[in-house]
């Protein structure tokens, strides 16, 4: 279970409105490669990792992501908090504003609602570490072209922490898989029956 | 953020392997009312409620449904881990062996993906309420509907015990509800713009 | 069965081509909190309501629902029948154009197809009829924020009149919950089997 | 507008309990085929058609579409509404049982909810009486797989009143396009700009 | 199975950046009457074709929409390829960027990921070559409206060809469907079993 | 663009039906880890790699896995294209009879239509490449779990055919990982921009 700690991760301290950034970064929200779809991975994948260090590492990572998610949507909800419906109907988000008002919706950047197809769990320890360290790389990806669509020190400030994270998060599903490999040798499970 | 304590809200000792009612169950953690609905509608949607109590609210039950999806996790991976292909096969989950072994994955009882299309949030306290209300009321049903599925007291003492958090939730909006009436009343807020 | 009767339940004369507008309000139509979300909703419950009363309700407001996605239709036509590619593609719909020119088709205001994802129907009347008393408040909510999206009073007008009927709908769901509470006491159902 | 007459275009009287049947009856509601499909793409089409006798047609048969969703409601609902939690298990239907009970909801035969992807307006009035003529035949054919997964006399006579009907709406879509193929000569209308 | 061959099967030469042109092109690829949906029916059809001049042409013109779906795509590479954010965003294509940087991703024109639920393959001979001349039309249809949405002469002198291959396909279904009704005669098959 | 040869990559001679193995097999058709996932996702990215061998290499398993798409539809075809409707009932496919009779379509084992969100393109050959060693494993475990799934030593045989191929893959996109990192460093390319 979780104890929730009124504090972010980072803080998130964006004092200009940008609706149009704002739109793009929803889909670290609720977009394929976001922290949505990342926390949601890690936290289902961990029942069949095979050692207690894959299982705890999956827990942990996934825990962190739901903190991201908090830290997108209080940078979402800072960027648009006081935007009128003229300032959002320019900036492309008049279809969220009849739908949503100002209020957050975990969609990609074009409205389309997240859904579970965008993960995967496998039951195969190697498969979904492998699953998870490509996950990584999209979201770090994802976070390059969003720091490339502003201008925002204070935005682009967090952005750059929650890419470095994700650097992070690559390394140590890389460490996990090299010690599933290790359980693997290690039991001398040698799956023959195909 | 949150912080993840290693242990469940409430114990699950399942006994018995039931692969079918694990198909049925699964759709508390990736159906159209299940736990994985519940927490990301309410940390949603909390960020536009106008008063601290509701704000508070919506974050406490959000974080307890995070809980429970992971209580359901667990009863379907106990309910589920032993089982050979060919079980699942009888079982009706060929399918879910096909793609995904024996790991879980947030779809309903039909394996359709969870899709965020089933949550709302609209930033109108008054009606993320109402969304709220009702979405206990789901939960409350079918949970009674996976009652009425299974025999297993092992099972059937953990769903009562989530029946009756819905209970409570739902409980709990209605005074959130109330809440937010009287904050608009003493606020004189006259929506006359329209 | 239905009889078509070739009259609005309400008229529709909009005499300004507003592109914009019909972008936004086309989500009234194919959207999660549109009439025709609501329209299937209510003629797919009525079948399990357990009095006469119930029944005869969802069956009055789902056929009044389809004449408001008739209404909502009309007004989205006459807003951009004549509209060239160009304007079209100036007020954001260039993809309606080259997908459906300038026919009607039910999405969201992002273009997200209709999904019968975002209703719902649990053969448990006490939680169908909270289901439908929020889906008014999320159809009111909507109206409420593309009133907020025009200046046209010939759309506002129209509009006001849908917004004026969520309100109704929403009562009478009131009255049919407690007609529903009052026939569940006086047949003394005690639902003991869990 | 449309009024509600309560009597069906026919009559259903299904006397057994089939639960595998409807299972598979339920395409015709929410399938990509069925009679939600045709309803809602019919009426949706008939705005851009360009003559008034290809609007009434779309009208007509988008109503009497209406009336056929009524009738397979009708007809599952007969099949399914005495059913145990037991016999719904025994029958696939286990799923929808802790989803919905034994009310009705919009999927195809394997709980995929409804989606507006499975039809299509384009606007241009030759290419949609094609996509009409094609949606007949796919009904027709699905209810001819319908008729032969049924040993059931009353069910079969329903079916095959509602294959007839679909048989006839292809002629009439047929005739409809000759009609505006005329329409098209008539106005010379020689589409040059490309 | 297939050979490439590393050329197009029409020359694409496209010498003005066109991004608006992109973002509705892109339909063609992913959208709902676009070159994949084509390819991916078609061949998935031919299996239950009752004639091999059916089973060929379905073979045929699947494999050649293959072609058509990597002309699309050359399209839209050269349009795009050396855009940079700034320009993707003024173009409303900053959703894009921020999910694909410059790739191609099969989408229809507002973002929505193609799904399988665009097409259908019903056994019917008969019906699935009406579906398919549908099909063709809608196509058309499509292409016709991109063919206004630009004036680059490049743009449209490819958009004619692929206009012109979709008017033949659409004889060509025509004749395959006379062939399949004298197989039919032929066989002597009367399906009186219903 | 392709040329179709009439022959498949590797032969397919089943001699027994199998439905309930049809019916599992089909997510190497539509489902998240299929062929046609793969197929699309590599013809897809192959625009935006640097590298001609890396373009190229994402060309030639693209057409590949094409043919792997006919052979899994090959297979599934011949197990399943005599079956009668009570056969295809009993072995859970009265749905897909329902819906397709024996055709093929492309859904994974749940009969949820394939959707694009399945697979990802980003601009980013680094990720992009992770993207594809990672759905060569999920592939190589859906494999797998389908020869776990059946005893008949005709399917199982070009199950492991297939297998083999995706451990190839996953080497060669291996390999173009390495191609690619030794292009950044030979191009002295230093993403100083963020």
């Amino acid at each position: 279970m979780w104890i929730y700690e009124k504090k972010l991760e980072h803080p998130v301290n964006i004092k200009n409105k940008d609706l149009r950034m704002a739109k793009f970064l929803v889909t670290q929200y609720g977009g394929p490669d976001g922290e949505l779809s990342a926390a949601i991975r890690y936290l289902t994948q961990r029942y069949t990792m095979p050692t207690g260090k894959a299982k705890a590492l999956l827990t942990d990572i996934g825990t962190e992501e739901l903190a991201h998610v908090e830290i997108i949507c209080a940078m979402i909800y800072q960027m648009t908090k006081d935007a009128t419906p003229d300032e959002l109907k320019d900036a492309g988000l008049g279809g969220h504003y009849a739908q949503h008002d100002n209020a957050l919706f975990p969609t990609d950047a074009n409205g389309v609602p997240w859904t579970s197809a965008y993960i995967q769990a496998t039951g195969d320890p190697v498969t979904d570490l492998h699953e998870d360290m490509a996950a990584e790389q999209k979201a770090r990806t994802t976070y390059e072209h969003l720091i490339d669509l502003t201008d925002d020190v204070d935005v682009k400030e967090v952005l750059k922490f929650l890419w470095a994270r994700e650097v992070v998060h690559y390394q140590r599903f890389g460490e996990a898989l090299v010690n599933v490999y290790e359980y693997i040798d290690s039991k001398k499970i040698f799956d023959m029956k195909r």
